[in-house]
């Protein structure tokens, strides 16, 4: 990795590649991936940016590391266990230990933000049709979720 | 922590203190510290924001830990090892371990930026007389340099 790495229009970074959010997930729509610092950078968390196309959402999920998020761009929506939240630049979020969470962009605006992770983690767990009965209780999360 | 922390005027966060960048350090100069996440946040790292005033600057120092840094605001340069680059937002800039390196910003903004590392990581090193000789046998480190 060069110790500089420039910023580039269109939110993209030199020497960092655009990839899909998930390779093989059908659960999310319009959202890229660039990881900035990943595994091989030499530290024993990643930074990686994450970007909703408009009208797009994550998937889902919940797991036992912790998200870390800084937005950077854009707005949108974030769902935190039982929490909705609308959020802008450079607004801090940060996802607590099995806790369900999705982000959506806004319907006019993308929703750029990093995600720091631990680099060794568990994977992520989607819900059951349990689970989702319990999320949909209040009416403004079910009107958010995404599945 | 609650799950999200708004983004205020002037590169605050509520519930984030401003802090010193080094409380007992003569070595820099304008410089201010807000752990956005800390060793409290539950991961194997810590991502924190610094802002040197116009016309300040970080230690120069040199450790086994990597830095991971991201710019957010303003302007400046940087030196890593023995190269020197300018920076602005959002450049992404990796000092390699045991690696020279200081952060200064333009005389007419600040320089703010995101700085990850470890949460387990070895103290700073400063530079002795060999070493800084060695550092400004070039006359651009030369001039660049602040210790």
């Amino acid at each position: 990795m060069k110790p500089v790495s420039r910023f580039r229009p269109g939110f993209r970074w030199d020497d960092v590649a655009l990839e899909p959010y998930k390779p093989e997930d059908a659960h999310y729509r319009d959202v890229s991936r660039q990881v900035l610092f990943g595994a091989d950078a030499g530290l024993a968390a990643e930074l990686r940016y994450f970007e909703i196309a408009p009208g797009g959402w994550t998937t889902l999920e919940r797991h036992a590391h912790v998200h870390a998020v800084l937005v950077l761009r854009g707005a949108g929506r974030v769902l935190v266990g039982e929490a909705l939240f609308d959020v802008a630049p450079f607004d801090r979020v940060r996802v607590p230990p099995r806790t369900w969470h999705q982000l959506r962009a806004a319907d006019d605006a993308p929703l750029g933000f990093l995600c720091l992770v631990d680099a060794l983690r568990d994977r992520p767990e989607r819900p059951g049709p349990d689970d989702l009965a319990a999320l949909r209780a209040d009416p403004e999360r079910a009107a958010f979720l995404r599945v």
